[in-house]
């Protein structure tokens, strides 16, 4: 059976890795499993042929045999319950990693989301300047909390899981931001993830359906 | 072994069951299971002891034995894992509710929490009365797709599971605004999940908390 994931034929990122289809490119790598890739232009995500994958017309989706599924969290919890190498064996700890996926998706993305949201929808609007150190300080709350809960540690929770994964593809949404670099230990935290070969091979594989598209010259 | 979840000593919705315990106690209320509830001041939640349990200084955790965890949408799975009511039986299925699960708070509970952010602290600004369109029409966006999606069903797949109650319960998070009632469908499907006896006496067992905390008078 063969796994096939949609991602974004010409993603707005540029290649950055921060479309969500990422998160599955990765945690199929950290389990070595292949997979292919169907690629979407924007009015095909909303054609009703993906909308019967994805209710919300998005990336990504995931085919397997029988099973469709759609939402980045729902697709990597199911990578993780069905190989090993994304979830902790223990009831308790992987209980904890996906209470960790839950807030990266939950509780951090979205200040962080509302933060890029602003900077690429609202910039030339006359209260940019006064509401851009509102969203900003609400993202310093959630990473001031989160620093302190990973203190000198590597991962979260012990060894690296599905919620490592998804905090660290969360707090890259804050590239360029400089807001992450005020928490060193977080810096190190994404650093250490994009270090992971799994990470590393998906990165490449995403940023090689950009160059691909882009036009000679 | 007895169940403790936290939630508010005084609710800032006064009761109206949109703090993030109700979807615990919906849950633990749904696969018939006691509970006991330890409330927190504002105060309380911010210090070390809660912390400890929950790195965001939020309610709701929840504690069972040696397991502790926090994030609503983390404990209402582990419920639903460990106890027959809240996810269907069959693998395809059981993988779509969660998708459900994922998709309530990930994609469709941020612009709803936006809007009701800039209604309760942007309402003086001079800028509220041009951005709240914008926020209503992002809502609108995934409250249209949704109810294309339910179409005339009852739930969103087959039986009530937790995707349900999760949807439900960030839904209820637009009563007041008018926009739920736009969407006849979607109306009433979150009537029919306040219609559920386990839905009635969770929320009046959070109503009763709030009541309680009243001043005479």
């Amino acid at each position: 059976m063969t796994i096939t994931i949609t991602a974004f034929e010409r993603s707005p990122d540029r290649g950055r890795g921060l479309a969500r289809d990422m998160r599955v490119r990765w945690a199929l790598e950290e389990v070595d499993q292949h997979y292919d890739v169907r690629l979407l232009s924007f009015p095909a995500m909303k054609e009703p042929a993906h909308r019967a994958l994805h209710p919300f017309g998005q990336i990504p989706t995931y085919e397997d045999g029988d099973i469709a599924l759609f939402e980045s969290g729902a697709i990597v919890l199911h990578i993780a319950e069905r190989q090993a190498g994304l979830l902790p064996v223990g009831a308790n700890a992987r209980a904890r990693a996906i209470a960790w996926m839950f807030a990266a998706l939950a509780t951090v993305e979205p200040p962080i989301v509302e933060r890029s949201m602003a900077v690429l929808l609202e910039r030339d609007k006359p209260w940019y300047e006064a509401r851009l150190p509102v969203l900003e300080d609400r993202v310093r709350v959630r990473l001031g909390e989160l620093s302190l809960q990973l203190g000198d540690a590597d991962w979260l929770d012990h060894a690296f899981s599905a919620g490592d994964l998804m905090m660290v593809t969360v707090l890259r949404r804050l590239h360029g931001s400089g807001i992450l670099e005020e928490y060193p230990n977080l810096s190190a935290y994404v650093a250490r993830g994009e270090a992971r070969p799994a990470y590393r091979r998906a990165f490449a594989d995403q940023l090689a359906v950009f160059t691909a598209a882009q036009p000679p010259g």
